[in-house]
C-alpha cells in the first residue's frame, strides 16, 4: 500500500502504464527508448565516419506552406538531426510557391555534392503534385523512400530507402525479439508510405537484398468487414494497424501473447474534456492479452525520425561509395 | 446411359471436364476461351487504330540461348502478335552474348521508333544479369511490366504495364463476374512477376488511377505453415495459386462456392507412364466444391499471350500519345 500511495504521488503516464504491464504480462516495447538507442548507435557511426576523413552527413528539408503540423514534424527532425551529429537545415517556401519552383530547389539540391538526404514534409499546397515533387528528387538522396524507383526497389526487395515509419515498425518488431518467419501478420490500412511498404517487408523472401521477414501477411482496410477483420487478428501473431480509427483493435480481437504495434495518431477529447493522443488500439484491454503492445505516444512515433537519421546516414555513405 | 454412352465414344477431355462440372455445378472458367474474346477485341482496337493512320503495333521479343521452353513460349507469343495483327520479330542472339551487347540490342531498339514493345525472354544465361537487362527496356516500350519503374508505378497504383500473368488473372476473375469488394483473397505464392502484382492489384484501392479491387489479400509462401495455409483458404472467396506444388490447394481446403485460380504448371508422369500437364490444385476433386475453377492447362496460360498483346496495344498508344 505504501508503494501505491508512492506511486500516485508521482502520476507519470509512462510509470502508471509500466506498472499496468507488468502486472498484465504484456511486454510495454518502449519506442522512445529504442529510438534513442538507435540514434546513440547512428552517433556513434557518424563519428567513426568522420574519423576516416569524410564530412558530415547533411539533410536538408523542404517545407512548403504553414501547416502547423507539419512546422512541428519539420522542426523535431531537423533538431533529432542536429543533435545526432547531422547537418542540417529546413527550406521554408510560401505556400503560393509553384510545383515548378519547388522541383527547380529539389534539382539544385540533387546537384549539391554537400548535401545527402532530401526530403519534402507532406502534404505540399494541394496546386501541387505530391508524385512529381517526390519523383523530382534524386533516388539516391531520397531519404523518405517516396522516390517510384525506390519503391519499385522495395517491391521487390533490392537495397532502398524504406519509408521511415515503415522502417520503424519492422525495427521495433526485430529489437523485440518477436519471431516472424511464418507467423501471421495482420497489416491494417494500405497506405502507400505506411502500410504498404510493412507488408511488402514482412511478407518477402530473407534472402533477398533487402531481406524480407517470412511472415504470412493478411494485408486488411476500410473494406473489410468488421467479422472478417475479427477473424483475422484473432489468429494473428503480430499486429499493425495504421487506420487512424480510434479502438479498431479491441481486446476481444487479439490472441493471447500477440505483438501489437500501433501507428496511428488520433487526437480526441476525454470524458473530462480534456485534448488526448490515441492510437488506434484500446490500449489498456488489449494491455491484458498481448504479448508485446507499442504505445501511444512513445511507441512508433519517435522511431520514424530515428530512421530517417538511419537513411540520412546511409545516403552519406552510399554517396561516396557511388563516387568511388 | 445412352447420353453417356455417347460422351464416352467421343473422349474429349475438356468436352469431359465440362460435364463433370456441370454435374457437380462448378462454373468452368475457360481461358482459352475467354483469351480468345480478348484477342479478338484486341483485333477489332487494332483495326480501328490503324483507320486512324497509325501504323501497326510492332513487338519485338529477345531470345538469347537455346532454352526449348523459352523457344515455345517466344514462338507461341510471336505466333499470336501476328494473328492479331501485329508486327513481330524474335532476336535471336547465342548464348554467350554478354551483357552489355544484349543491353546494347535493348538500347537500339529503344531508340526505334517503329518499335513499341520490347520483351526480354526469361530466364537470360547465367552471366547475365536478368535485373540489369530488365531496367535497360525503355519503361515506355516494357510490356513485360518487369522494370524498376513499373514495378513501383504498380506499387501506388499508378498507370503501368502489370505483367501479363498477373493481368491474365485479374481479367479472369473480372470477366467471370466473381466480386472481389470486401471479399477474402489468398495468394499462394509470391514471386515479383506472378504472385505480388497480382496481390498488389487486389488488395488496393478501386479509385486509384491503376485501379485496385479492394478485397482483404493474404499472401502464403513456403513459410506458411500447412494447418495456416489451410485456415486462410477455408476462410477465402478467391484462391490464386502460383506455387509449382502438385495439389497443393485440395477439396477440404477450399470453401464452398470458392473462385479458385491456378496459376501453377507442372510436368508430371501419370499411373500409366504417360507425361501430363497439371497446375497446383487437385482439380476433380476441388472441383465438387468450388463455385469458379480454371483448368490447367486451358486457363490462366492462354491469358498471358492475349495480355501481352494488350500491353502492346497499350504501349503503341502511349507512344503516340507521348510524342503529341
Amino acid at each position: 500500500m505504501i508503494i501505491f500511495k508512492h506511486a500516485m504521488k508521482i502520476p507519470s503516464a509512462l510509470y502508471q502504464m509500466k506498472r499496468n504491464l507488468s502486472s498484465k504480462g504484456s511486454k510495454l516495447i518502449d519506442g522512445k527508448k529504442i529510438s534513442q538507442e538507435i540514434q546513440k548507435e547512428i552517433r556513434v557511426e557518424i563519428d567513426a565516419w568522420m574519423n576516416k576523413g569524410h564530412r558530415r552527413p547533411c539533410l536538408i528539408a523542404i517545407l512548403v506552406g504553414e501547416n502547423p503540423a507539419s512546422q512541428k514534424y519539420v522542426h523535431n527532425k531537423m533538431k533529432a538531426a542536429k543533435d545526432i551529429g547531422i547537418t542540417s537545415k529546413t527550406i521554408k517556401l510560401p505556400n503560393t510557391t509553384t510545383e515548378s519552383e519547388i522541383i527547380e530547389e529539389i534539382k539544385r539540391l540533387n546537384e549539391d555534392s554537400s548535401v545527402d538526404g532530401i526530403l519534402v514534409q507532406l502534404p505540399v499546397p494541394e496546386h501541387v503534385s505530391e508524385r512529381n515533387v517526390c519523383n523530382a528528387v534524386d533516388p539516391h538522396k531520397d531519404v523518405d523512400g517516396f522516390h517510384i524507383t525506390n519503391m519499385g526497389r522495395l517491391a521487390i526487395n533490392l537495397d532502398t530507402f524504406v519509408p521511415a515509419t515503415a522502417l520503424g515498425v519492422i525495427e521495433l518488431i526485430k529489437r523485440s525479439q518477436v519471431p516472424t518467419l511464418g507467423k501471421n501478420v495482420v497489416v491494417c490500412g494500405r497506405s502507400k508510405n505506411v502500410g504498404l511498404p510493412i507488408a511488402l517487408l514482412l511478407h518477402s523472401d530473407a534472402r533477398n537484398e533487402c531481406p524480407g521477414h517470412e511472415a504470412t501477411v493478411t494485408i486488411c482496410h476500410r473494406h473489410t468487414p468488421p467479422e472478417e477483420l475479427s477473424c483475422f487478428t484473432k489468429r494473428a501473431d503480430i499486429i499493425i494497424t495504421a487506420t487512424g480509427i480510434v479502438n479498431l483493435i479491441k481486446a476481444d480481437m487479439v490472441k493471447p501473447g500477440a505483438c501489437i504495434i500501433d501507428v496511428g495518431i488520433n487526437r480526441i477529447m476525454t470524458e473530462e474534456g480534456k485534448p488526448k493522443i490515441v492510437g488506434d488500439v484500446d490500449f489498456e484491454a488489449v494491455c491484458e492479452v498481448a504479448g508485446h503492445i507499442t504505445p501511444v505516444p512513445g511507441g512508433v512515433g519517435p522511431m520514424t525520425v530515428a530512421m530517417l537519421m538511419f537513411n540520412t546516414l546511409k545516403a552519406a555513405k552510399n554517396l561516396v561509395k557511388n563516387q568511388q
